[in-house]
């Protein structure tokens, strides 16, 4: 088993999230930014002096190649540079430092691999700037149209394709590439390894999500004249509503997930009865089957409610994203790396969208979870420790060097 | 026991309805616009050749006096004449047109009365262009200042006394002067009346009102990658909070009502916890100590809640009504004469606000409910019936002409 230098690796985290710092400790580079054309600048020149050659390719996905034995397609690392308005050191940053680190340990130590290497940063993860989030590895998967994704605003009304000409991140390599392989390290970005202090996760894959848009439709009447039994109150019966999708969570525990995040009540008024209610529900689950089963339980208990209480009812689906299973080649790669390590692990399932789930539609893929303080992200106090960057580190050295292949100097 | 001209009540509210017409059949007269100034008009020249005098205070009250034997205090009938953007026929417009019917009447039947009466029109009462509602009786009786209420501004900055300038509504007339007693004619803007087929509701007060204002804290995380027991999820916790309302409605069943009209998510997303989140509570019961048990429930069982969930929570009490019980010797008056007419009737309690709850603090003071259609009111849909109409305006004819004392010529 070989290892990384942590601290260089940490070393290289801290200096670039000088790169647009904030006022917490955290970092703020928005895609296409001045910040993250200078992020990206940062990293190029590491590359570079690291002995690898960049390339752009036409919706600004930067990939650093390190030569290998052969012409093969290359094992691919990588993650984002860009951040959310008031993000953190960590969050995508990791993925393409412990990819840097990965060769300069394979320069370190002169061991040359089989296939070629290439570190990705993905153009513009987070979705911050412009929407859907994980728009460069969506347009180079073929996931998302180059046309749509270049023609993408931001609130100011500036288009991807000017921000690419205007940090001239406009290149020319042809998009869906053949990869061999791709591996992402990542925090985790929510509570469990933290609460199990496990410092790995070996990530299986990500769950299936189903978004629905429900709307519920009482009658608006006067809070004071309208007697109890002659209402028909959208919002008690959607509290009621709540309390059978927190039961459905119960049912499908531990593996189901179940979220309300938005609520609105039209024209609402203190002393009006709640009569045009629109709120959303966010489902998760591991397996497709049983999401779909949670789907189902869902539609009809909310139904039931709706009936008995003389309300109208309408669910629509806002999206589904089905689960999306690493490849067991690659993820046994991690597994092996991690147990010749000897480094505490358990399987993760990912829960925030990745990357890798774009990748994993056109190559080999898998992650390699780190826990971060209190499951935070999103967040300029997002925190990992040296410690646990440092083991992400070494286990992705030697999963990619299993894929890679490679011989000692 | 005398009667109106249903007749000639009925073409006087239909004539004003003609004033600010609106598509669908309601009216639309904001309070001291051009078309309030209209309906007024068209008011004043009825009670002009009704051999009335017209007299206007300083916040705009309109009041049509006809002599009594004596000079003691009126008895005042009255409501108000202006109207939701778009309101609808009857609310306030004919509690003034069934005091000038009954002035009509007197004339046709050569009746004085020992006591004058009076005819009052109330200045914004339904606190659609200015806030509060019911400013014209707040002011008149002393529960809100002169200056203050002058000083109030609609939407476009246009103030109170501007308004009354502008319109010539500005008077001279002392505020608070004394009156006997006060009768307000008014529809029920309830379903009571109607469900139970009666045409006449005796009220014998106002209900007590308590406004509460509750924000409930928990812990934004990530949807996708927070285990639900590791969850602190406001939302969730508010909609057992809102199962444990109901129920509250319930336990104080019938005089008790409870509603949540307002629900705000802060920085809500679809896949984010809701973390932050502030709801209103409006109870309402008949008696003030009622209320207080209602309001000290609520508390305690919103509180034990939020603490068996983790949740904080604040409630604040944002405003409170006591109950507002209406003169007994007024409410005989009304009694009796529902019961001389033989009209089928019931008590009941205003559940909306009216002139009247503020006149209740300054004189003896009753209120006639007649019904309105499926309890529509600030609505072009409202809609009373004729025979209701001249119901409530016989049984306000003989409650005034007890309380004023008369000789028929």
């Amino acid at each position: 088993m070989h290892t990384i230098k942590g601290e260089r690796l940490w070393d290289s985290l801290m200096a670039m999230a000088e790169i647009g710092p904030t006022e917490r400790g955290g970092s703020s580079r928005l895609a296409l930014s001045e910040e993250d054309r200078q992020g990206r600048e940062l990293f190029s020149g590491w590359c570079e002096a690291a002995g690898m050659t960049l390339s752009v390719d036409r919706i600004g996905n930067l990939f650093a190649r390190r030569p290998g034995r052969t012409d093969a397609a290359p094992v691919v690392m990588g993650s984002h540079l860009d951040t959310q308005p008031k993000g953190g050191r960590f969050d995508g940053i990791y993925g393409v430092l412990a990819g840097l680190e990965v060769v300069r340990t394979l320069n370190d130590n002169d061991i040359q691999t089989d296939k070629p290497l290439e570190i990705a940063v993905w153009t513009n993860e987070e979705g911050a700037r412009f929407t859907p989030a994980m728009l460069g590895s969506a347009v180079f998967t073929g996931n998302l149209e180059l046309d749509k994704a270049l023609a993408t605003c931001d609130r100011d009304g500036v288009s991807v394709a000017e921000s690419l000409d205007h940090t001239g991140y406009a290149g020319e390599q042809p998009l869906g590439r053949t990869f061999d392989a791709y591996f992402e390290a990542h925090i985790e970005q929510g509570p469990i390894l933290e609460d199990e202090g496990l410092p790995i996760g070996v990530v299986t894959g990500g769950q299936a999500i189903c978004w629905l848009d429900i709307h519920v439709t009482g009658v608006a009447a006067h809070a004071g004249t309208t007697p109890m039994p002659k209402r028909k109150d959208a919002l008690f019966g959607i509290g009621q509503m709540l309390g059978t999708l927190e039961s459905l969570a119960d049912d499908f525990a531990p593996k189901g997930l179940v979220t309300v995040g938005q609520l609105d009540i039209a024209r609402s008024s203190r002393n009006t009865i709640a009569a045009d209610v629109r709120f959303t529900l966010d489902l998760r689950h591991h397996e497709d089957a049983a999401l779909a089963d949670m789907e189902h339980e869902a539609r009809e208990r909310l139904a039931r409610i709706a009936e008995e209480r003389g309300l109208t009812i309408d669910i629509q689906r806002h999206w589904l994203s089905p689960a999306t299973p690493f490849d067991p080649a690659c993820v046994n790669a991690v597994r092996e790396a991690v147990e010749g390590l000897g480094y505490p692990y358990r399987d993760i399932v990912s829960g925030a969208g990745h990357d890798a789930i774009h990748l994993a539609r056109h190559c080999p893929t898998a992650m390699i979870f780190i826990p971060c303080a209190d499951g935070l992200s999103h967040n300029e106090a997002e925190s990992a420790t040296p410690e646990d960057v440092r083991m992400g580190a070494d286990v992705l050295l030697n999963a990619v060097l299993q894929r890679a292949g490679y011989q000692e100097k």
